[in-house]
């Protein structure tokens, strides 16, 4: 395929309502932001301190992997929550996890090469691997085995299809599924048995309500790990992330990363490295997500959305709508312009079964999850 | 060729030059930096006093396309600096020009389609192309015409080996040869001639010693430009450009960009949108760098370089070596190791001829020039 099709992209709609969103409040209407997955909080006080006191030196380029200091504290970083002990040589900042995908799926593969995902999942992974020449697997999960990918799954999938590589993220967005310790395993075996590449998103580690978040580097050293600054310590517009490689293919890596993007945004790995030593600030937040989750979740049961399981992290519910509507867009598009209430459409994670979903954020503040509750409330009571 | 070599990549040997010289400063070693293109000074003061107060606030994503102010403050540049009338909506905020050139192949072009570029040239051009599946053809240029591409240049090319786009750099590096106004109309008008899509790579724009860059805008509206805050704007680390698209690829370019990048740093636009009216700041760096070329160009030339042409614009000197070497990588590591000035080998930029060639930066200060001058000397009389 030199030549597909234009429209084998998708928008993410996520975006559009945003765009959407803001064109409201534009226009002087109040929008509660359930739709993007961002903290409502700025980073760490130290952080933005430390920002503050480099602003006035010219910000250059970084070598292409990334600041020593801040490689070095991602070291420490797996040595002290994962006991892992890693080279800071095999570890490269990146431009948020978005730059990561890039040079995973082109350090790894060649383009043509099929990477399976599960569905639903990060609309993003189904757009870059396509829209960079890539083929896609999906491998379904669903709501009643609590969104979890097993090896049996892996299996089965391949043997319709086979495929290279595996993208999995856990705790996953848009269900908010993660994997324990022996379901890690059993994926990394099943991968290791296929010759399939496995690539670990591992950005909402940290976020997760039912212990702590096991990385692929605990149980293997040829997965290639993908993480960011974005989710946990709160640096979503700062667009600055890390990958771990294999040590066969880091200086593949190092080299794409050099000519695909020279280094990423300086000052915001100064901010990153910071960032690393400020766990109970990032602690605080989490805590707030948990009530959110807690408040979030309990009050869409009430309503009458189809949630059999609570995430097990992330900061996102993904809700059945099958008692309101069989179209999540015309679904979320209702309840922005009438209530005010802005959600992302199943579609966006599930092209197949994702018209009867809605995914809603909880990582804003008490506040806005209280507010767009009350409002649904209202416009459930009214459309129905 | 769908399935490239991982060897067709090859490094990056100016970040590599850097690394070196890096190491070589660790060991308390003094380094004069001519290697990498890289202003030497923060940007404009206002610049960081808009950071300084907005480094508070939560920095989420910005719309795809980037901040509203920032893309008409862009639109209004063209109308000033240009003579050109924009809608903003053409216009798209990206994580340097690097992340432009990732977006613009895949937006244009299919993997597999092969996009001409001179010969010397920006090297990442080459390893971008490569490593993201596309193929290359490559056009020389040469010192006896002023490193100058012409229509006549791209047609034979065209007629050995066929392309879909052409890439060009004016002023370019490594050489600093900029076109003039007919110039760049006859590459453009031969462009639409066989059918090839023109991206003009207009990083160094501002930056022009004989007379205002003229950009493709003022000519076609079927271009894609390439442009960024990095070099006019000293702001290279801050991983922020811009592009602007053909009506009919805007669209793709924009789901793209959602997918594959989110947003571009969200600092980092606001120091841009800041930055473009501080144009008088970064002349005074300009002239700076003008007093350097002269500085360096003459003594080069002195040392035995060989320098025909004055580049028109950038800030980089391409000299020719072969009176003490034919190997462009040693000599560096010579001239680094020995004398302790960095320069980038020609070889980044020319795989074929470039053993014969140095490039030197200009856009360091004043005594950094002259004390890699004086070093240059002794290290020459030494090795000569």
């Amino acid at each position: 395929m030199t030549s597909p099709s234009p429209d084998a992209l998708m928008p993410f709609y996520a975006m559009d309502i945003l765009k959407r969103a803001k064109l409201l409040e534009g226009q002087g209407r109040s929008v509660c932001h359930l739709e993007v997955g961002e903290p409502g909080q700025p980073p760490a006080p130290r952080v933005i301190e430390a920002v503050r006191q480099a602003l006035p030196q010219p910000q250059g380029y970084t070598n292409a992997k990334g600041m020593t200091e801040l490689r070095e504290g991602l070291a420490r970083y797996y040595e002290e929550q994962h006991g892992v002990s890693l080279d800071p040589d095999l570890i490269l900042a990146t431009m948020g996890s978005s730059a990561g995908f890039i040079l995973a799926f082109h350090t790894a593969f060649r383009p043509g090469a099929r990477i399976a995902i599960t569905r639903p999942g990060y609309p993003a992974y189904v757009n870059t691997l396509l829209g960079l020449g890539f083929g896609i697997a999906e491998i379904p999960v669903t709501a009643a085995r609590g969104w979890h990918l097993s090896g049996a799954d892996i299996e089965a999938a391949y043997a319709r299809q086979p495929f290279e590589g595996l993208l999995f993220a856990s705790p996953a967005n848009p269900t908010g599924a993660a994997v324990d310790r022996a379901g890690l395993a059993d994926i990394i075996s099943t991968c290791k048995r296929l010759g399939v590449t496995f690539i670990s998103d591992e950005i909402y580690h940290g976020l997760d309500y039912r212990g702590p978040s096991v990385s692929a580097l605990e149980l293997t050293r040829d997965a290639i790990v993908i993480n960011s600054f974005s989710k946990y310590y709160c640096m979503t517009g700062w667009r600055i992330g890390w990958m771990v490689m294999p040590e066969a293919l880091v200086r593949r890596a190092e080299i794409l990363q050099q000519n695909l993007f020279i280094s990423a945004p300086t000052l915001s790995q100064i901010a990153a490295t910071v960032a690393l030593g400020e766990r109970d600030y990032a602690e605080v937040q989490k805590a707030s997500y948990a009530t959110n989750r807690t408040l979030l979740t309990d009050g869409l049961r009430q309503l009458g959305f189809d949630l059999p399981v609570s995430g097990d992290g992330a900061f996102y519910a993904y809700a059945g709508i099958k008692r309101f509507s069989d179209d999540s867009l015309a679904f979320c598009e209702a309840m922005l312009d009438q209530a005010g209430v802005a959600a992302t459409p199943g579609i966006d994670f599930d092209r197949t079964d994702g018209h009867g979903y809605v995914r809603f954020s909880y990582a804003g503040t008490r506040q806005s999850i209280d507010m767009a509750l009350e409002r649904l409330s209202r416009f459930l009571s009214v459309g129905g």
